[in-house]
């Protein structure tokens, strides 16, 4: 997706081989306009697809999916990290450990929220290691909900997440692809190939 | 608000005489196209206060945040009640004390996203206490920046945040505004007045 690929060059910061920090357009200051198109393409690419709910992670996830909630015109659900007092019966769980704060939490959604009927769309704003959209293609399983597919905003290419999603047979959707993160710049996956550009 | 109030009135639950739940459109699963009428609604009754940014706090202000922000075109920032590994300097911070979970919190906000130009548009879910809208307010002030007023979706006004924020001087906008909870019966103030309707 041209637009995000810009804005990741003109100002994402890469901290290290491994981390790019997009905190003034997703995980901390957010573009909506930005995420308004990104609404629109995950819609795109999943229109024909039945999807019934939208399934996120708070909370960087939650302003990409509730954009693409209002264009596919279903509901977002966020699964929470952290227990909520009024939010404590019939939880759907699973834990999800991340490779960044090293720490493993148990993530929850109200089981009233998805079914067997549900066809859902999982999105995350990265996708890296693919911890949390495993836990959360656990979540759909254990609703007996299928899942109709995840839509990533960033997947950091280099790492294991992507591959180990698809080989489960998941379809896995993401707007900008990186290659590497490699000596302080980003090089980004052209769509369809595993070719890198910048 | 009338939607809004007709959503209340139809999804949500009251857990008790303090506590309503409003899982089902707001808090854990949330309703895209409401959230797009809130937007709505909050630009337009801030679209002359010449808003340059929009502060919420994590999780459940930023659907209605980055719906107005779409609307007013302004960025979304959301403070953090967790620090996270990848912003760690230059904080503005702020101690929220939250009845509910009755825990103490630091909450943050890079200073990267606000200053002295800036005329901030403070937006949460639920005004109860008020605790959370006085700690952005006190980050807004750290930043030296203006706070041009307060969006609230639901605000409980038996309990006493309203009046603590509007005693300051600050405009308060709330777009359902709760009388009690008693007896298991949400009824809410009628706009304008301090009269009571079901």
């Amino acid at each position: 997706m041209d637009l995000l690929i810009q804005t990741i060059k003109e100002e994402g910061i890469v901290l290290s081989d491994s981390v790019l920090k997009v905190d003034s357009f997703l995980n901390h200051q957010i573009n909506p306009r930005l995420m308004y198109e990104i609404g629109k393409e995950f819609s795109n690419r999943f229109k024909e697809d039945r999807i019934t709910k939208i399934l996120t992670i708070e909370s960087s996830g939650i302003a990409p999916s509730v954009m693409t909630g209002l264009q596919l015109d279903v509901p977002v659900i966020f699964a929470r990290k952290k227990k909520s007092l009024t939010l404590v019966n019939d939880l759907l769980t699973a834990k999800v450990y991340s490779f960044t704060k090293q720490e493993s939490n148990d993530i929850s959604v109200s089981n009233k929220y998805l079914n067997e009927k549900d066809r859902v769309l999982i999105i995350d704003d990265f996708l890296a290691n693919g911890q949390a959209a495993i836990g959360l293609a656990e979540i759909v399983k254990q609703a007996n909900a299928e899942i109709a597919g995840i839509g990533i905003v960033i997947e950091k290419g280099f790492q294991n997440g992507g591959q180990l999603l698809r080989e489960q047979g998941l379809r896995v959707e993401s707007l900008a692809r990186i290659h590497s993160l490699d000596n302080g710049e980003v090089s980004f996956i052209k769509d369809g190939t595993k070719e890198a550009v910048r």
